[in-house]
């Protein structure tokens, strides 16, 4: 904020209010670069304290800074990326001397550095959804759709503690908790910017399963977000309906391998582009670079930042000249997709270490053949 | 448009999209005043057909309209209220001789008043719901939480059909599926502005379940949010542990009362502060207005609009000068929360028709005592 010139950020999106203030709630943070923060709250009623004021709405927030002795903001850094046109602008009209400034970004890169305390929450949720699939097997049934499969899951995910909400950033990414995408559904576009597409089963909602039956050959991949304490871990994992085509675990063991190669590379001062070349050439060496990442629409990107949300700094992608920093959390994702199979791979939380990156998503990595367990 | 000289609008949130073009894409339908629409989609890239052009960026719009004989638009309207400040601002860049203005209060209004195909999408929306709640007794075990029995009735919703997304307009909506409230909790108020709140469990998402155990003589209330079909269709219930004081069942019948009163009066024309009035005056002269939407925090409001999102126009609220209208579709709840029992009270959707309105969520309205079912 000094670098930028910035003297006070007004903070009121949920994501960001949880970051400052570690509780979702109905008001707005005032963050003073040079004073002590100080909250407006209209929602709980409850919430009070020092430096905790009741408002009823933000035009009374001037008022209330002059009557803390506060003066008002030169420049004023409002949540440009999250808040809508009509709330921006009704903000920056309560502060009629005031430049404003989109600080979304500036939000973002800070929080694409996790403290200790969110590091240890994403220690926590990686275990608590590991535990949910290992528990995978035994909510399958013979002749069950992806759809039917998935609502056992997500069961499972809940009662390990998941919250369910799925919180992503930006207006083109929305899905319910997760995908589980079996045959050719996987190679189904979406208008999503997710690793992989699906149907789904209403217009409403075109992502994920589709009600295709679990079938004798093919293979499932269930990728559920996490979240169970506000946290998106991130996690996938691929299981088969008996055994499947050999073109299906030489393909999976291609992004097992891509996977290794990224880990090993991935360390304080890589730029992330590079760890999608070091990928890319991977997979393009073994042959498999038309059904990466999806077929005819293919994703471009094999791994992301996760946080509050699931789309968090830094994205694996062409062209992201970001480098790793320690308390970094990412996504690792490399996916293939076979016709008439579905699709392989595997997706694996990570936390960028001093020296290089530490897997906060345990469990077995190879394709499960759900009718071999129990 | 016509009326406030708008020659064009540019609509690309989601439940615009599905509104107008009746699927979810990642992309912008450009929708003059006097030529037939054009869409130009991003993703799916497996949607094609005559005017709908690939594109990669906004940015190439206005050339796409040059290319189809179009003129650029004296006024854009564009959606404000749900575009990001920074979505808005780029959007209106493309157009830069063109005059902008947030179209969301007009969209608003339009979709207030539901087609025959969304009232369609509606009653078999309501008729889900509430087979997925007719079969709630049969999950309830006691020594259950909250919580645990939230997720046995989630999945009965999924098995429904229901695609679990729970969309909400603006940035302090936000819930999982919906909330079961227990005893104490009801009581409990949160940030955001649903009719009851609840502790939750976790600060990340402050509402709803907290982990309470269902008690005998506690009562607990289901208000599930639906969306089978795109359409949030919505419903409360309450049961009870074992038997409940009687003022829990003379609180009770008070909602149904009031809910009777109001339906009564409902019809094309009438006034929705009236309505709210209405429901205030009952609830006052039967002495429990200190109970009624809450304690201590009370919700100013006893019903909602619903459609593609569960808070649209019309509010039935003080100071709401809407008047009914055929094909308007809301959710009436009537609700009282009492000290160490919990929550009482109804909620059902309606539909209005000429001659008044009739209820899209059947089933049984009394309490039902879970431990006398089965």
């Amino acid at each position: 904020m000094a670098q930028q010139e910035i003297d006070a950020a007004l903070i009121t999106c949920n994501v960001n209010l949880l970051y400052t203030c570690g509780q979702i709630l109905d008001g707005y943070l005032y963050l003073p670069l040079q004073a002590p923060a100080q909250l407006f709250v209209r929602r709980p009623n409850t919430l009070t304290g020092e430096r905790i004021h009741a408002l009823r709405k933000p035009e009374e927030i001037p008022a209330l800074l002059h009557e803390l002795g506060m003066p008002q903001p030169h420049k004023l850094m409002l949540e440009g990326g999250e808040l809508s046109y009509a709330e921006y602008t009704r903000l920056a009209a309560c502060f009629p001397q005031s430049e404003t400034i989109n600080g979304t970004p500036l939000l973002h890169q800070i929080r694409s550095v996790k403290t200790e305390m969110e590091i240890a929450l994403f220690r926590r949720s990686g275990i608590a959804h590991a535990k949910a699939y290992q528990q995978i097997p035994s909510v399958y049934k013979e002749g069950m759709t992806d759809r039917q499969f998935s609502i056992e899951i997500e069961r499972l995910m809940r009662l390990e503690g998941c919250l369910g909400i799925f919180r992503t950033f930006g207006k083109n990414m929305e899905i319910f908790m997760g995908s589980i995408l079996t045959g050719d559904n996987a190679a189904v576009p979406s208008p999503f910017d997710f690793a992989l597409g699906g149907e789904g089963t209403d217009p409403s909602l075109p992502i994920g399963a589709n009600g295709s039956k679990l079938q004798k050959g093919q293979s499932v991949m269930v990728d559920m977000g996490g979240n169970f304490y506000g946290y998106m871990s991130d996690m996938s994992r691929v299981y088969s309906i008996g055994q499947l085509p050999d073109e299906a675990y030489a393909a999976h063991q291609i992004c097992l391998d891509v996977q290794q190669a990224v880990v090993d590379a991935a360390r304080p001062g890589v730029v992330c582009e590079e760890l999608y070349a070091l990928a890319i050439e991977q997979v393009s060496k073994a042959g498999w670079a038309d059904r990466f990442m999806g077929i005819g629409q293919q994703a471009k990107f094999i791994g992301h930042g996760i946080g509050l949300e699931i789309n968090e700094a830094p994205v694996l992608a062409p062209r992201s000249k970001l480098s790793l920093k320690p308390g970094m959390v990412f996504a690792l994702e490399p996916k293939i997709v076979l016709p008439h199979i579905g699709p392989v791979g595997i997706e694996n939380s990570w936390v960028v270490t001093d020296t290089g990156v530490e897997r906060l998503t345990p469990g077995e990595e190879q394709i499960i053949d759900l009718t071999q367990v129990r």
